[in-house]
Formats: structure tokens, sequence, C-alpha cells
């Protein structure tokens, strides 16, 4: 076999077998086939697609490309949620206590990673004591006890991936749905966990721009999953606003925590209940999405899900006192308001714009050596719908330092102020096949 | 400039400007734009094509990415003559003399080279004493006394050129017709002429395996001459079957002479006489076409075109009698004939599958290493449209050794013979723009 045959095969629009895709991720992981052939494989991609089939081929071999982690010592249907990413999305900090609480286990494997805010685990760690260095068999352990545990990545997982990342990235080669499926489901799937839900974001916080694309992105995902043995569904979900309205990691924290009371803003609630109902019914938890969704309600309303989320923060040595007392996470010094100046009705809040304006005051990495500060970050006042007079305040900046022209510049350059203005849809719809 | 933003430019198939494929060239050429970028950018060329400008450019930017030739010292209109290649091909050989018999300059650089049989220079090399071993001055001494000289190429010409050809071979990217002509065109132009006849080959035994591809990449490289200042034309050809009789080295040589003295093979002769008219137009010494081919009829008529090679032989060193006395030149120990099986008419004669049999016979290199015997190679008795009886001669073997039973089954499995079949057409036409 060679490797410049099975690109003229691609560029020509033929169909690569099993035995001709593992080849060329084997050969490609092991330094045999170089990225000059590999880089030109992914253009033929990008133009000419790859079937059902090949797509789970390439996720597989990715997957079988490293380590793959095994949880088969957790009792029950181990169900993952991956987002595709977006601004002040704190669903996980929600969904991990939420559906533990109905006896599903939650065995999370987090990162830290680079962005607006911190990873998981950043924003955990603004729990004083919280911990995730935790050994494989108290992971294990925790999990068939309380149903729920975070550990921080390990392991050499999907190197092949992780080098065809970083060659798509500087070759144009990103954009190309088969190319991003197989490369989120080849994480995903050896993590292990037996089911998978997805919330694929569309919008300018997004890398999907437009719903038209998140949908064939989703279904490319979740044919994926199904055709790989792991059960798989997707939202499609609005990223052209922020979700919620904290931006920072105390700050999305406390508001998991008011979400859990079910005190929490209305769309990451909406959100949560949506990937969740998912989640319990996956892990065979409910007859439907519509039972699954009353049992994730009662859980909220009963207190269930907020002593969960206790029991998981003492579990790994943090103060759960932080529940009740959410003042006791890391505070900013300043808070600063931002004004609307003038009346009319909020038309837009450029997600990603917004974002960036967070990680100025440090909430998130811009390179992996940037530290990242707690406390700081942004608490949306108003939302896209919703209706101001000129002095209300759009936006609270939570600060450690007082100049933050930089930060209010960006802010008011990317909310924009209408006569008229409806809120976005949420949720765009759901994917099962 | 960043090479990922200008691969996403042409993926999108936008058009490159002049500056930007001048980043890209000489980036490249300098090792700074590493391959696995260019590949892509070649895989997105290959889907997107290029405009005639863009062509232009990026023959250009390879022209001036190494030494180019000048060939100002040497009087009046130098045009240069290319054919992308085939089996059997003795034009050059014709056509040099031919042409400056009738004043115009021919300026030759040739090489060596790969393929069936040796390049023009090993041919030459058939003739007792010939070189090319010359300097610059005794060339252009040459070229302005006697109208012609041939020398071995010197110099970094496209080092641009160079680097991306041996890219394209490893990732399915030589078959784009931007990309051929303008590669083949920067090493036409790097080597100075003013006037460029291409000879664009389409059949088995060529790259251009339809007459529509091989029109299209020739309207391509007329276009990037005429866009860039050098007058061309250019000519399509069959290449289904071997051109002439003769595939061997010495064979090759005799066979010009023949035709040079009006005795070669027709068809030959009417290419030469088709190419040699635009060279001649083109040199502004005939006002049509037509009035050029009737002038270089007139040279071999008139026994001067004759007398040119033997001029031009014996300023190179060589044995000007071999003209007169053919069998003077390498001669082969055996030769063998090659009956056909039945009586019909010769349907198809391979032309690539047999000219690797000379090549098997060691007329010609497979590695660069090879050595070539000049005396062996096979001579054609029959070409398609001829009738034949059970027991003709279809080949002669001209063998250095008595063993040629892969010669002969190769030769067998490649000439087809039918109840009926008609000679093809030799020019597919001539394009101008």
């Amino acid at each position: 076999m060679r490797m410049v045959d099975l690109i003229a095969k691609k560029r020509d629009g033929k169909e690569l077998s099993t035995e001709e895709i593992n080849f060329i991720i084997q050969g490609y992981t092991q330094g045999e086939i170089p990225d000059y052939q590999v880089s030109a494989l992914a253009m033929s991609i990008f133009f000419q697609d790859m079937t059902e089939r090949e797509r789970a081929d390439l996720t597989m071999a990715m997957v079988h490309s490293g380590d793959t982690i095994d949880l088969s010592a957790i009792e029950g249907v181990k169900v993952d949620k991956h987002s595709t990413g977006g601004v002040g999305d704190t669903t996980t900090l929600v969904l991990a206590p939420l559906v533990a609480a109905l006896d599903i286990p939650v065995a999370k494997m987090s990162g830290r990673g680079l962005g607006h805010t911190g990873g998981t685990i950043d924003k955990l760690e603004a729990i004083a004591g919280f911990h995730v260095e935790i050994s494989k068999d108290e992971f294990v352990e925790l999990v068939n006890r309380s149903k729920i545990a975070v550990v921080g990545q390990s392991g050499n997982l999907t190197p092949a991936d992780k080098k065809l990342y970083a060659l798509r990235d500087v070759t144009a080669t990103v954009n190309s749905i088969p190319l991003i499926a197989s490369s989120i489901m080849s994480k995903k799937i050896a993590a292990g966990s037996d089911a998978i839900v997805l919330d694929v974001k569309t919008g300018a916080g997004a890398f999907m721009k437009t719903v038209d694309d998140a949908k064939e992105l989703a279904h490319a995902m979740v044919s994926i999953g199904n055709n790989v043995g792991r059960k798989t569904m997707a939202v499609i979900s609005d990223m052209s606003q922020p979700l919620g309205l904290a931006i920072g990691n105390s700050l999305e924290v406390k508001e998991a925590i008011d979400t859990l009371r079910g005190e929490g803003p209305e769309d990451l609630e909406e959100l949560c209940l949506a990937l969740g109902s998912q989640m319990v019914f996956l892990a065979g938890k409910a007859d439907s999405l519509e039972d699954a969704k009353e049992k994730l309600k009662e859980v909220i309303r009963n207190g269930k899900a907020l002593e969960k989320f206790k029991e998981f923060i003492a579990n790994q040595g943090g103060d759960a006192s932080v529940v009740d007392h959410p003042e006791r996470l890391p505070q900013a010094q300043y808070l600063i308001e931002v004004p609307a100046k003038q009346d009319g009705v909020v038309a837009e809040i450029v997600a990603d714009e917004i974002g960036t304006a967070a990680m100025l005051l440090g909430a998130g990495r811009a390179t992996k050596e940037s530290e990242i500060d707690l406390a700081v970050g942004l608490m949306l006042n108003k939302k896209v719908g919703d209706a101001v007079q000129k002095g209300d305040s759009l936006v609270t900046i939570h600060a450690n330092r007082e100049d933050v022209a930089q930060v209010l510049e960006k802010i008011y350059a990317n909310i924009r102020i209408a006569d008229h203005a409806e809120a976005p849809v949420l949720i765009y719809g759901t994917v099962t096949e």
C-alpha cells in the first residue's frame, strides 16, 4: 500500500477501506507517513468528504492510536457529555451533580485548556480545597459510592488526533465535518463512556456559525457514535450570545449553584434540562425524554441535586459550605458597572468578543503559560431581547484592577441596542440518529 | 502574510494576488514554508484551479526562484521547442538542423533524463566524437555562425519547480493543469528563448490520455507564454502508438537523417513540418504557417537541411560521415524479427509499453544510474492501420543479447491485430492562443 495512491483515491472521490484508513493513521502516528502527505489527504477529504463508514473507521483508528480508558469497574451506564465550546458555558458544573442525583454514574475526566474562561477543573478549583489529583482506584470507588467524581486527564489518549489536529490547524483543513466529527468522537470514545450526549453550539461564539452547519456536525457525530456502538444524541443550541449570565470561574460556580437550586438563569436551566434528559434517557433511567426531564426537575425541587453537589465537593476535599455561602468563593476587588448609553432593546451580545473581554480581565488563558484569576469575570445584567433604559447596567465587571478601559471598550463595541429585538431561539433541535 | 490564510483563500476558490504567489514560492524555495503547507495548497489548486493571471504569476515566480539563461548575445529570434514526452520521438533531432537551415538560431540546451530511450544528448552521442561540453562563449559563437548548437544543461534553473514537482509526485497533485503548465513553462522561460513551440502529446504513451486534456494543457501553456511576453504556439499530436518507426538512440539518429533527406516515416515528417512551421513563423521568417511549411520542404528537397546537420555534427567534434554512412553508428549484435501470429490489420501498438520494451533492451534509463546501450532498440515494421499476413515481421529487435524472451512477450502483449482498423489521426489541432 502506498500513501500517494490513497491520497489519489480520496482525491478522486472514492471510498477508503478500513484497512487503508488504519494504514494511514498507524503510519502517521508512528512517523512513517510524513505530514506533507497527510495534509494533502486532509485537503482531499475537505473537498470529497467521507462516507459514514469511513468516518467511523477514522474515529476508531484514532481511538486505537493510543491509550483508552477502561471504566468497566464502574457500575451502571456511563454517559459523557461534550460541548463543542462556547462562552459562559456552565452546563457541566450543573449537569454532573444533577444527573448523579438520579443515580447515574458521572465519571468525568476533564482538562484545563485555553479559552475565555478556565476548563471545568479550573472552575472547580475556585472552591477552596477542591482537588482532582486522585488515584484511579479512588476515582472508581468515588463514582461507585457517590455516582460522581472528576479527575484530571492522564494517559496518552488519541495521539493520532493530536498530531492530525495540529497539522490541520496550519494547513487550512480544520473546517471539515468528517475531520471535526472524528476528532471529537475519538477523544470521547477513548475516554471510555458507554453513551455520549453532545451539545453542538451555533452562532457567533461557536465554531459552527450557522444552524445548518451545526446540524450537519451533530448528525455526523451521532452517526459515528451509533456506528461504533456508543449510544449518542445531540442538542443544537444557541451560542450567538453567552449562555446564562456569568462568564468567569467563581462566577460560574455560583451560577451553577443557583441553577441546581432552581434559581439560575432561564436559558442555562433549559439547556441543562435538555442535555440532562438525553443523559438520563441514554442511561436507561427514563422511558422518554419527557419522563427524564420530569425526573430532573424533581431532584432540583427536592434539593437532592444541590445535596449531590455538596457531597461531590466534600468527597474531593473541597469546602462544601460554599454552596450555602457562595460569598466564600474568590471575590474580585472591584465591581464596575457598564451603563447603557441609550434606551432600547438589547439586540446583540457578540458571544466570542464578550468572552475575550472576560479573558482580558484574567478569567481565561490566552496561552498555556497564562495564570487564571478565578475571581474575575463578567456578569450580564441584560440579555438579547431585554428592554433597557439609558443608564441601566448592561454588565457588571468583576475585576482585580481599576483600569478596565480596554474591557469596557470591548463590551460597548459588542453589545448592540436597537429599537426592536427578540430573544434568540435557545434550542434549535435535537439529533438522535 | 500567513501561509495558512493563503491556503484557505485558494481552498475557498478565491484568486491569489501576485504578491501572495511570490511570497509562497520564495518562502518555499528558501525553506521557510514547509512541505506540508505547500502540499495542502497544491491539493487546493487541484480542486479550485488557477486563473490565467495566477498561472502566469506562478510561472514567473518559479522562473525567478533561480538562475535564468541570457541568450541576448545570439542574433535573431530564438525559438525553443518542447515536447510533453512520448515514445520514439525523434522530432528534436530533425527540427534543429531543419530550422537552422532557414537561418533561424537554434540554441538548444538539453538533458539526459530518464525514459524509454535517452535524451537528445544521449542520442547525439551515438555519433562518434560528438560532445556537448562547450563553453558558453563557444556556444554563442557557434549559434551565431552556424545557427545551431547543443549544450548540456547547467546552472540552477527553477529550483522552486524542482522542489514543487518532487512534492507533487508524492502527494497526488501531479495531475493539475495549472501546475503542469506552469512547471513546463517556467523551465522553458528560464532557458531564455524568445518564442516557444509546444508539442503536446495525447494517447496511451502520453501524460495526457485524452485529446480534451491535451488541448486544455496546450491552451494553458500557450496562454502563460503569451501572458509573460513569449510568443507561444502548440500542436496536439498523437502518441497512442510510437512516432515514426525507430525507438532507440542510434536507430533514431538514422531515422532523423532519413527524414532530413525526405525519406523518413510519413508521420514523423508530417509532425516535424507542423512544429517546424510554427517555429519558422514565430521566428518571423514566414508570413503564414503555410508559407513556413513550403520553406521547410524546400530545404529538405535542396539538401540544405542535411548539410546543416553535417555542419552541426562537425562543429561539435562529431564524425559527420555518419550522415552518408549511417552504418557507422553503433550497431547491435543481434537482429531478431517478431513475426505476426495471424493475418489482419494492426489495430493497436501501445506506445508506452513498447517504449518499456525498448528500455528493457537497454535503450533507456530506468534509474539515474542506469547505463544506456546506444545501439539497441526496436524498429517497427508495421504501424496501426497496416495490413499484415501471418509471419510478416511486426518489429525488428536490435539487441546486444540473445535472450529477448521478456521483450518479445511485451511486444506481443502490446501489438493487437484485428480484422479492421484505421491509422489514427496524427495531428489533432494547433493552439495559437
